[in-house]
């Protein structure tokens, strides 16, 4: 009975990663030619002219558009957190979902400044968000704004299981939280969604995506475990450590990237996984934000080849994880900022210069129009 | 008289210089106390906690602005552009202002985006600028907007002398220039700019400022010059060579940076010069462009050093002049993207960071205010 759903929900999953298609080269090759006529040298504008080439690419359109974006912050607590792998206690994720319902924390911020909706995802926090939230009135810091926070309750679990003692989550729960995550992109891009950024909340998520890009990379702990939320000393060498302990236990067991997913990874990163791949299937690009967010395109580039192209690097995160997953997915960040906060922030904080990439090709005049001499 | 002329406008410049008080430190050190009360971890957002504090040392207010920016493009043209060290002809510099009137430039996207004001200063485009635009209003290519270009002609001389026979220009002619970009900085600051994004437009300019740079710095021609609007091969090395010969000519005589700024500068980079101090006589930030921007803030530094805290580095462009700047400078770009386009364009993408910064001092949550669990 548990095999025969974990089937049905890998043929859902197998019929989406089949929508997902190339990008259109035509696209992609007359955008870069169009922009050669811009009254610029050519060239000139660097790597942007390389965006909005790919973004053509990714639309189908020589001039594309991104706007509006939709932030979807994929939350869900994380059994190791148990074992103090953290700066901070497991009830901040509660409690920070509170904070982006009331629109205080970094991402609202961000989300606000680009008119950006935040959907926030409840896809396994391990206590009752919506009672929370509903008793939280008084907490109104959020400023007068259009741009509302929605709140999603997919709960597929209370937190995961410790993944020192048993894997992470079933693989059922798994394909699960990625169907949600297809999903939820489904949803903002029939909203009018022209671009998807994934943010995610999680005590102990960092812990969790070492491992993640460990096991599918053969890394060692050493190579991808940072400070997270800002570990240091002697809790940064226990928490290298567990990585390790986590890694030398479910390694023999797992043959695939779901398996990794469901030994060591989160319910929220399974989400991410799932919000990449419907992105991609509609052709709608995702800007990664860290290294959380990383360690979901990693899965979801194994599971999903296809979705690659969809992908851009919104920022490089301080975690030395995140440059192992940048070299993976051959992709270069717009962003260093020393950025290590997660939820969406520093994708946010980047795509102002995808807006800057489509105006570029759509309102700049070229050599002709402008009557000005090329050389 | 002559000498008369040159005396008063130094005593005029070294009033503004003295206006340019150094960072109010207590707000600079309220700041990042301040964010350290807000519902992240500390430091996790990295850079832009960094620029948050510089800006609130900049107003010397806790919770900075920087909207609106106004961008105000210098344009000008060089006696050098004779000697072919450009990809394009002469005329480029009239047309592109033309282009920037019509609103189809580079800047003027990447402006609109920002909801900037786009000013064009004539100091010395090498001929008259407004009958080229009252007869090309076939050339309506901007897009409906309320962010309007403006034009000023403020013309020191149509263009400056061919730097490999004789001074680029007088000292007099030079203060003149940086004293007009003081008065535009004045303008634009009454009009409301919380923050400036200096641009230029000259063909030979990146000539010019690699010279400059190679006279300040004690640099070689090779370790400063750059493809420019897109030399390559042997134009490149005539290039080059020129530059090396305008340093050999130049260098036994100057003996200040008023003087190098006069022998080898621009009327442009003279008029950036002065907006940069202009502004920070009055504590609004500079948001740098790139490489002709830089020669211009070294130029700025040398006269009046406090100017340097005011400064923010937008981007880093390609030229190999520009590396030396930002190191002389102790700044850190905040992007690298490739751009070699000049105009102001790389600072205009650059403005959202700013906003970015500000909002999140202005409006996240404290953990106090928001009920969220501190380490």
């Amino acid at each position: 009975m548990k095999d025969n759903v974990e089937k049905k929900f890998m043929e859902q999953l197998n019929e989406w990663i089949k929508k997902v298609q190339p990008l259109n080269q035509t696209a992609y090759d007359d955008a870069l030619a169009y922009m050669d006529t811009l009254t610029k040298p050519q060239g000139s504008l660097g790597r942007l002219e390389l965006l909005a080439a790919q973004l053509s690419g990714i639309r189908g359109a020589k001039q594309p558009s991104v706007h509006p974006a939709a932030v979807v912050v994929m939350a869900a607590d994380h059994g190791i957190a148990q074992a103090g792998v953290s700066a901070y206690p497991q009830e901040v994720t509660a409690q920070m979902v509170l904070n982006f319902m009331h629109g205080g924390a970094a991402i609202n911020v961000f989300a606000r400044q680009i008119h950006a909706e935040v959907t926030v995802v409840d896809l396994g926090v391990a206590c009752d968000v919506e009672q929370l939230v509903a008793s939280s009135n008084e907490l109104q810091v959020m400023k007068e704004s259009d741009v509302k926070t929605k709140l999603e309750i997919r709960k597929i679990r209370y937190g995961t299981a410790n993944m020192l003692e048993q894997p992470a989550m079933t693989r059922e729960e798994a394909l699960q939280a990625i169907l949600t995550g297809i999903e939820v992109a489904e949803t903002a891009i029939a909203r009018g969604a022209l671009c998807i950024i994934p943010g995610e909340m999680g005590i102990g998520n960092t812990t969790s995506s070492s491992a993640i890009v460990a096991l599918m990379e053969d890394k060692t702990a050493d190579e991808v475990t940072g400070p997270g939320t800002g570990v240091i000393g002697e809790h940064f060498a226990r928490k290298r450590a567990l990585i390790q302990q986590v890694m030398e236990r479910h390694r023999p067991k797992v043959k695939d990237g779901l398996d990794v997913l469901a030994s060591v990874g989160g319910l929220e990163i399974a989400g991410l996984v799932g919000l990449i791949i419907g992105a991609a299937a509609f052709r709608v690009p995702i800007l990664l934000d860290g290294f959380i967010c990383g360690a979901a395109a990693i899965i979801a580039r194994d599971l999903c080849p296809n979705s690659e192209a969809y992908m851009i690097a919104g920022h490089q995160s301080q975690e030395p994880g995140h440059q192992v997953v940048l070299d993976l997915l051959g992709k270069q960040p717009l962003l260093k900022l020393d950025l290590r906060l997660g939820e969406g922030s520093g994708a946010a904080l980047a795509y102002p210069l995808l807006e800057a990439a489509c105006r570029m090709i759509g309102e700049m005049a070229t050599f002709e129009k402008a009557g000005v001499s090329n050389k």
